[in-house]
């Protein structure tokens, strides 16, 4: 069965982006700092040996469990979904082979012709909502998983829709103070998860929940 | 050294209580439903063998780690803050053997003479701010630790003030979607916390930082 899923680096205190992280500060890092604190939450991910490969940085990097998760993580996604916001953020900063290699669905009102990227990414413009996104992501993504990448606006209306099967959040003990939450915005019925299994490294404490 | 530490419950989505948990709903746990919200984060307590005997519920309840750290974290705690909001709450629940058997400092702008309770409670109502409490509790706990107890409010007062030293958080499964944040109102310098141990447990994932 394919799963539909989320799978974040979250700030200890609930912020998936620290404030001043947007597009109009995109080439300013040290725009409230923004640079340096998501370095802070996210600067595991950038030492790992997978990611370093899946995004061209270069040979080398760090194995073991949590590059083995990141892997699993990038070889189940058959199709990702995303807000306008973090595509026009990506659109800004991925290298020209677009680091999904699936099809990519984007929830925006812009009308846009399917971007297609090499390397087998092709960003998929929808316009009618949510579900719509889910039904063309599960349609394409075939044998494997969706995931649901953010950013937080996103995350928020698959929970609120009670689709959501797997909650993966790499926990940093960082404290941003301001920016993007992730849990806000949400009403009920509350989406219920149970804990699965936890991971912890000196870095990020890996929360996995499956929906209860 | 003697320790200021934290010690909290915490929904997934980072609220210490959930809306409508309140001293004037304090009778109808049926508002907004806060009762079972409550039970669904705090429920893995209640059926320990230790919170049981300390709360004189009655004796039985599970033992094994979970429950040792519950017995740890009350054995070091050599006197209590909290604001002014949980006392007149727990003014309202706890039994007359308040569990505490320590001083317990309460933050209010109220006058009150000190209120000696049976068991080796004694709450103490300090006026001139979270400072002048924290340095009462240090001297009223001897060779042990000073807990801040609670509210979110109390906790972000101390977090602010950069004095915690060790921040213990159970985290249940649950999403309450509103309610009492623990992180919020904090102000830079932000706290800094380095990843000290995660107990998992399928009632809640046990996160301990210290300070970095």
């Amino acid at each position: 069965m394919r799963k539909v899923f989320v799978n974040i680096g979250l700030s200890l205190d609930g912020f998936m982006a620290p404030e001043g992280m947007t597009l109009a500060h995109w080439s300013q890092p040290d725009y409230k700092d923004w640079g340096a604190k998501w370095g802070a939450m996210m600067g595991w991910i950038l030492k790992l040996q997978y990611f370093r490969e899946h995004l061209q940085f270069g040979s080398g990097g760090e194995t073991g469990a949590v590059n083995d998760m990141l892997r699993h993580t990038m070889e189940r996604s058959g199709a990702s979904i995303m807000g306008k916001r973090m595509f026009e953020q990506g659109e800004a900063s991925w290298p020209e082979n677009a680091p999904f290699h699936t099809p990519v669905f984007v929830l925006t009102h812009e009308k846009r012709e399917p971007w297609v990227r090499p390397g087998g990414t092709t960003f998929h413009f929808v316009n009618d909502g949510p579900e719509s996104a889910l039904e063309q992501a599960r349609a394409a993504a075939g044998e494997r998983d969706v995931r649901i990448s953010g950013g937080a606006d996103v995350v928020q209306q698959y929970l609120s829709l009670g689709v959501v099967d797997e909650l993966e959040i790499a926990m940093a003990p960082v404290i941003f103070g301001a920016g993007r939450r992730l849990f806000e915005n949400l009403h009920d019925p509350m989406p219920q998860f149970r804990i699965d299994a936890v991971f912890h490294s000196p870095h990020a404490t890996h929360l996995r929940y499956v929906r209860a």
